[in-house]
C-alpha cells in the first residue's frame, strides 16, 4: 500500500523506517514543521537522516500531507486531550477522501469516538487503532475476534513507566521520588511524568477499550475514575509483600465502568509483570480468561501493531 | 452464516450449541453414525438431547452432511494421522462447492497441508484453523497479524493433560503413574493417554505452526523431534526446584525445526503455567516477545476460536 505517515517522533519514524520491509511505500512523511512528499515514494532514509541533523523531514509544507497521494494514513502525532487536534483533523481529511486511517494517537479514539465512527460510516475508508492500547500486544484485535458481546471485563497493566517505577520500588524498597529520578535518567520516564504516573495514559487506553466493548455508548476520559501511583508510599508495597502480594497500576473496564488505580495482585501471578512490560486480561463468557503480555511501548513495537492493522485493511480491500 | 458442523463430540456440540448466540444458523449436524439436516436450521437442542439419550443426532445419513445446504463447514471430527480421513474428505467436499471451512481437526493441517492449500487455491472458499492450536488462545491469528516473516520462533506449553501431570508432580512430589491415575479419574487424561503424554498432540500443534510460519515448505508429524513426559522421574522435578526452576513439556518451532521435549523453565516465569492452562511465546523481529496464555482445550473454549475464524471469514465476504 501507499502510506502517508503524519508524526515523525519515535513511532512515526519507526513506521516509515520499516514500511519497505512490510511491502509498503511511504508517499508522505510529515512532522509539525515539515514534510517530504512524493507520489512515487519518498527516500525514507534521507528524510529521517535530515530529521536527526536539521530537525525537518523535507522541504514541503506539513499542511499538504493529508492531501497527498496515499491509500492509507498513519496518524502518529502526540496524543492531545479534549478536541484531540490536530490528530482528529488528519483523520477527518483522510476519511473524507475515502482513504483508510490507522491511529497511534489515542486522542481521537478516547475523546471523540462517536464522531470518529460517524466520519468512518460516511466514508469508503476504515479506521483501525490497535497501536493505541498496549503497544505490540494485540488487544483490540482480540476483542474483535472474540467478539465484544462475549467479553465481560478487560483489565491490565497498561503503562510501562508506572510499572517500571512500582517494580523497582517493590524490589529495592526505594521511595517513589528516588525511583522516578532513576527512571528519568534511563529515559523510561519523561521530564514531566504526570501523564504516566497519575494514570491518565492508562485511563485513555481503558476508555478506548470501553468504546470498543460498548459500541454505541460513548466514553471519554471524563468517564474514568483515575488514581495514580505518585502518592503511593513504599510501605504499602512492603505490607503487600508480607502477604505474598505486590501492587500494580491496574486499569479495568467492566460493567460499564472505567477505573484505573493501584491494586493488590499476587506477587507471582500473571498480572505482576515487571519493568516496562504490559499485560492484559480478557475475561470471556465462554472461554475463561485470556492473558496477553508484551512490550507496551517503543517505536518498532508500536509500529508492529500499526502494520498488523494495515495488513487487516489490506486483506479487506 | 449457515453452518454445517461435522463431528458432535465435545467441540462440535459446543459449536452447535453456541451458534445461535453468535448469530449463525446450524443447517447440518453430523456424527459418525447420524445427521440432522435442515436448510432452514435444525433444532440444535433436540439434536444434542437425542445424542445424549439415543446416541444419534438425527435420522439422516451422515454421508449427506458435506452435501447439505451451508455457507461454511466446521470440521470437528477426531484428529487422525497419516491420510487425515475422514476430515480431509469433508474439507475437500466443502471447498469443491466453494464453501468456507473451519477446522478443529488437526489432521488435515498437520499431515496434508500442501494439498489443503491446493484445494483452497482452486476454490472460492477459504480455510481457517485457529482452534487446532492452543484452544481459546489466538495463536494462528496472531501469527497472521504480526506476519510470518516477522516471527523468528514460536514456543509454548500446548498440552493441558501433560501440563496438569507435570504441575502436580512438581507441587506434590508424586510419581508420574500416581498423578496420571488421578488425572484419569478427573477426566483430564484419557484412558489411553499416549497421544498427550508422549508429546504427539503438542507436536501436531507445532507442525501446524511450522506450516503457517513457512508457507511454501510443508511439514508433517514425521518432521518433528518428539519426546514425552511418560518417562520423566519425579527426581528431575526436585532437582529443577532446587535451582528455582521446573519442567514443562515445551514445543518449539524455530530455524525450520520442530521439537517437543520436557524443558527446564524458571519456576515463576511466564512459561511455568500450571494445571491445564496453555501458554505461547512469539519471538518477533521488531516487537520483542509476546506471550498469550489461556485455556488450551474444552468445548466452549475451542468453539470460541472457531467463532473467531467464522467472524474473520464473514468479514471478508
Amino acid at each position: 500500500m501507499n502510506i502517508a505517515v503524519i508524526g515523525a517522533g519515535v513511532v512515526g519514524s519507526a513506521v516509515a523506517d520499516l514500511a519497505g520491509e512490510y511491502g509498503h511505500t511511504v508517499t508522505a512523511l510529515a512532522d509539525s514543521r515539515s514534510a517530504a512528499l512524493d507520489p512515487g515514494g519518498i527516500d525514507v532514509e534521507a528524510a529521517l537522516d535530515r530529521k536527526r541533523t536539521e530537525g525537518v523531514v523535507g522541504d514541503a509544507d506539513p499542511e499538504r500531507a493529508p492531501e497527498a497521494a496515499y491509500d492509507l494514513l498513519v496518524e502518529a502525532t502526540p496524543t492531545t486531550l479534549g478536541d484531540a487536534e490536530p490528530g482528529f483533523g488528519h483523520l477527518e481529511a483522510a476519511l473524507a477522501r475515502d482513504r483508510h486511517v490507522v491511529l497511534a494517537n489515542k486522542g481521537p479514539v478516547a475523546e471523540r469516538y462517536g464522531e470518529l465512527r460517524e466520519c468512518e460510516a460516511a466514508s469508503d475508508g476504515a479506521v483501525r487503532f490497535e497501536a493505541t492500547v498496549g503497544g505490540a500486544i494485540p488487544v483490540l484485535s482480540t476483542i474483535e475476534d472474540v467478539g465484544p458481546d462475549h467479553i465481560s471485563a478487560v483489565r491490565g497493566v497498561l503503562n510501562g513507566t508506572a510499572n517500571f517505577i512500582l517494580s523497582r520500588m517493590a524490589a529495592e524498597g526505594l521511595a517513589y521520588e528516588h525511583v522516578l529520578a532513576e527512571a528519568q535518567d534511563l529515559g523510561v520516564a519523561e521530564a514531566d511524568p504526570s501523564f504516566d504516573v497519575e494514570g491518565t495514559d492508562a485511563a485513555l487506553k481503558c476508555v478506548i477499550v470501553a468504546n470498543v466493548l460498548a459500541d454505541g455508548h460513548e466514553y471519554t476520559l471524563a468517564d474514568a475514575t483515575v488514581e495514580g501511583i505518585h502518592e503511593l508510599p513504599t510501605s504499602a508495597l512492603e505490607l503487600a509483600a508480607e502477604d505474598g502480594r505486590t501492587i500494580r497500576l491496574v486499569g479495568e473496564v467492566r460493567d460499564g465502568g472505567v477505573r484505573v488505580a493501584p491494586r493488590l495482585v499476587p506477587e507471582n501471578g500473571a498480572m505482576a509483570v515487571t519493568g516496562t512490560r504490559n499485560i492484559v486480561q480478557f475475561e470471556t463468557t465462554h472461554a475463561g480468561s485470556l492473558y496477553h503480555s508484551g512490550r507496551g511501548a517503543g517505536g518498532p513495537e508500536t509500529a508492529s501493531a500499526i502494520f498488523a492493522d494495515i495488513n487487516r485493511l489490506d486483506d479487506s480491500t
